[in-house]
């Protein structure tokens, strides 16, 4: 993993160059993409420009026997937030393509035409093909052409309808150890990216590749071993999320009263039972579907599952918990099977879920729609994939929508969609939305973990206090996570036992030769998060993009009747360490 | 002229209260509004929530006798760029509301429900009437239901469907002396406030007022002669504008190569001449139209005109120069009656015809529509009117067009689009465009007068050298012209003549018993720009708001094969006087 792949598109045929990793060496994941991207790509670019990039990086241990670090970065400059953007997926890519040796691939140069290729990446290289046929293919369209290719070895990146149409909301699917498309990296519109390079899909066949090697094989097998054994005896990691996966959240956050519904208008919902992870556990199980199921080879906890249809037929993967919630609870939508389609056309056009359903509620509140109302959601989604005017504005985001039909109320951070914890009645992660370089995004300060699960501290969700420091050292922890390619439900046991923590670093300084400490590793992180910050503070982001929307400090939430009320002046010492 | 009109939306019933203009005293127009904007709206507020006001404000000189003092300032926090903005209009409406003795109706308040109000002003005072068989209705709807209340001795100010439907980009229309909904306060999407706060229109009934009197009634009628004659001598306010109107520059721009054309592609385009001021003009005048007509009753100037059909029926005022551009040459449109069928449906639906046209464009470049295809871009206004989900896509300007359709180039600077003049080939007006707080305006600082017009000085539109300050030097003088209710138009004469300028100054002097000097006047400019600066600043905006999309520095222009190339450095310092 020391070769860096560039996809030239600048020419009239479209040409590949490796190069040594070179500056960028030490680098992986999250950290590799917002590192070159800050450097090599203008702020003040458009993202659908020719100056803009994607970078696709497997993590530090991907590749390896280290359990768990099968995630793969996918970073740019975001069409939907504008800002630098790191999208994360599980799935079976990076696994592949860091044992084929690369720690990046980086798409960029300005697209002569409107063909599109495919390439194909082994042992033996890289092989670029134009390929037109494959125009306005879904991604599940792209499984049943090409999963001979990689199914047995490799995996796929690739783009639907949405990144080729360059919609703010368009994501990169990579797909699962069954090779569909089912992970991916959902947020900001990297899709739209991938499509605004001609790039339609990406196959990778690991065929004749090895795991790779750590620099002391020993120290890193018995790090691997203690890493493994925290993660299954820690009871999210090595109960909740395999018995029901992320949506065994549903419940929890609703019964916390920060469930938000209707379009972030109240704080619980009265279908939430119905869509819960363990009504959703129980009706799998029934049918012949798996509740317990990991994204990618090499995963211990094994959060997801597959969904499957009244008959029985293979619908799609067990949809996330922000999933059901976006396409469920905040529609008010208590049908699984409704909600489990919609995933499936998400996966299907390449959407992100979280902002395709907030898209939704807005839509709803704009009248549109009803609330409740899951087959004219479907009929919703599949104009995005179709690309009519309406799904044109709806493939554009929350924000977009909002604007295009005259609402005040678009719940987004730095135009992205906040996700499924209302920051009024969960104030931690309210912080995080707010001051995140990535927009509303829950994962990049998880703080729901101490303020409702009690995971990692325990801070009141309800009051301002602390908030911004838990938001901050979390932020911290996340940003190298990230570049590790550990899932990031690796959180919970590392941050509650500290040899599991301990043995997260032992497993990169075995794998790198390294000794890094915590002090490092902390160090890692705000190097990280101020090179993301420095990117948008110079694409013209200033303390008023690191503000939630204006109305979630007017309007209480019930039950709880609270506000934001974390003031703006810790919202602005988040980053001052 | 010494109070203010509140009209208070947030009760069940829609409540109206007169004050003193207290803190206001001695200001008006875009000083007034830009003023009040910056004191009682948050500048972090939505544009179309609670929090934001809409204040319509004639000028210092307006209801007086002075002559072309007729402009109308229309202000809040903009839908369409997230800035303060004033948008300034014609028409009869400045006047009334002056000798009625109203400096300001200020909109504000939380609107309760969807229901529509007509507010009539008379020298009796407020009347509130809900009314909602006037939802949808267009401007000339409007009018015919109204120009009986009006005509005479009133005006009406109102919004479209578009203002209705809380568009982007939607106007508050100004009835002109025929009682047509000719002029509006077109940018940045004014109309979607009024229609946030469920104001459909305001009738102003002047029956029985009398004229504004001086402090020094025989020097204001001394000053008030020398400034007209000023405006007659002068050939541009003398000569060119009377007989061609403002499509005279039409040939100019396109000779001088910065006529942007199919969507800023070009700077020349092959159809000008028919489209040309000289062409409208000759076939007003053929058909029984009138070429020279001024929008308010005072103006000496008369740049408008009526167009008629072929059948010598109205059809709509004649076309200003940048609406002839924005949907004639910006989208390869060679038709002085398709221009004018646009400018039409523009004005009923209440939408800016510069946004419209820019839109079209976008939307051509986007392959929805050919360029040159008339019939096509008339049926996509009718879209707009009506609300479909394209019409929602176009109505929502240039900015969102282009991310919904996944493209790079949108002309918009602060999410305004670009008038009818070329920032690579006309360099002044580029920086003009970069900087002012209003986004994407011409008006701001007509660079064009020294840059091609030679008035007012002369510098090479080509070079970068000298384009910042004279920007700068415009931008301070606009803002005091915008501020007295007079037309724009007076900076020709003005801006080449000392005594016209003095007569200018006299005018306020006389009016207010002030002894105000040149000095003076500068720096009441300049305090009008910092305010509108200081709310942007706090809503987010930053040196990066002060550029051009980055294409234009990117892609040279023919015919000159230019590109802007004003150095960053010297946009930074338009501001630092």
């Amino acid at each position: 993993m020391d070769k860096i792949l560039r996809i030239d598109v600048s020419g009239q045929e479209v040409k590949a160059r490796e190069e040594a990793l070179g500056q960028y060496a030490g680098l992986g994941g999250r950290g590799l993409t917002s590192t070159l991207i800050a450097k090599e790509v203008p702020a003040d670019c458009h993202p659908l420009g020719p100056e803009n990039k994607l970078v696709i990086a497997p993590g530090l241990l991907s590749g390896t026997a280290a359990v768990n670090s099968g995630r793969l970065s996918v970073g740019c400059k975001s069409p939907l937030t504008g800002g630098i953007k790191e999208a994360n997926a599980g799935g079976q890519g990076a696994q592949v393509l860091a044992r084929l040796g690369y720690a990046a691939i980086v798409l960029e140069g300005a697209r002569q035409n409107e063909d599109l290729y495919v390439l194909r990446l082994s042992k033996d290289g890289v092989k670029i093909e134009k390929d037109n046929d494959l125009k306005m293919f879904t991604n599940y369209q792209l499984m049943d052409r090409f999963i001979g290719e990689y199914q047995k070895n490799g995996s796929m990146l690739s783009i639907g309808p949405a990144g080729e149409m360059r919609m703010a909301n368009s994501t990169v699917a990579v797909t699962d150890p069954e090779g569909r498309p089912t992970r991916h990296a959902g947020r900001g519109g990297v899709g739209a990216v991938m499509g605004s390079k001609g790039i339609k899909c990406i196959i990778l066949d690991g065929t004749g590749t090895k795991a790779r090697q750590p620099q002391d094989p020993e120290g890193f097998k018995k790090a691997n071993r203690l890493f493994g054994e925290g993660l299954k005896k820690h009871p999210v990691t090595g109960e909740g999320l395999p018995a029901y996966g992320t949506n065994v959240l549903t419940n929890i956050i609703n019964e916390a009263g920060g469930y938000p519904t209707y379009n972030f208008k109240t704080g619980q919902f009265v279908g939430a039972e119905k869509i819960s992870g363990e009504a959703q556990a129980e009706l799998e199980s029934k049918r012949g579907g798996n509740p317990t199921h990991g994204c990618h080879r090499g995963c211990v906890i094994r959060c997801s599952g597959v969904y499957v249809d009244k008959d029985g037929n293979y619908l799609t993967k067990q949809p996330e918990y922000e999933t059901v919630w976006a396409h469920g609870g905040n529609c008010a939508i208590s049908d699984l099977d409704v909600i489990a389609q919609l995933d499936r056309l998400d996966d299907d056009f390449g959407l992100d879920t979280i902002e395709m359903g907030a898209t939704i509620g807005v839509a709803m509140e704009a009248g549109l729609l009803e609330f409740g109302d899951g087959e004219r959601a479907i009929e919703l989604v599949k104009e995005v994939g179709e690309g009519t005017p309406l799904g044109r504005i709806l493939g554009s985001g929350a924000a977009v929508t909002a604007k295009a039909f005259g609402m005040e109320k678009a719940p987004v951070v730095k135009g992205q969609a906040l996700p499924a914890y209302d920051p009024r009645a969960v104030k931690g992660i309210g912080v995080t939305y707010a001051t995140s370089p990535m927009g509303g995004d829950h994962t990049a300060g998880y703080a729901v973990a101490a303020n409702i699960m009690k995971v990692g501290g325990d801070v009141d969700p309800l009051k301002p206090q602390g908030q911004a420091e838990l938001s901050r050292n979390l932020q911290i922890a996340t940003a190298v996570v990230d570049s590790t390619g550990m899932c990031l439900f690796v959180a919970f046991p590392v941050l509650d036992q500290p040899e599991t923590f301990q043995a997260m670093i032992d497993l990169v300084n075995t794998c790198y030769g390294l000794k890094l400490d915590t002090n490092d590793v902390t160090e890692l992180g705000k190097k990280i998060l101020k090179t993301e910050r420095d990117f948008n503070k110079a694409a013209g982001f200033t303390v008023q993009d690191d503000r939630l929307p204006r109305y979630f400090k007017r309007e209480a939430l019930d039950p709880h009747a609270t506000v934001f009320d974390v003031p703006d002046a810790e919202l602005d010492q988040v980053f001052n360490w």
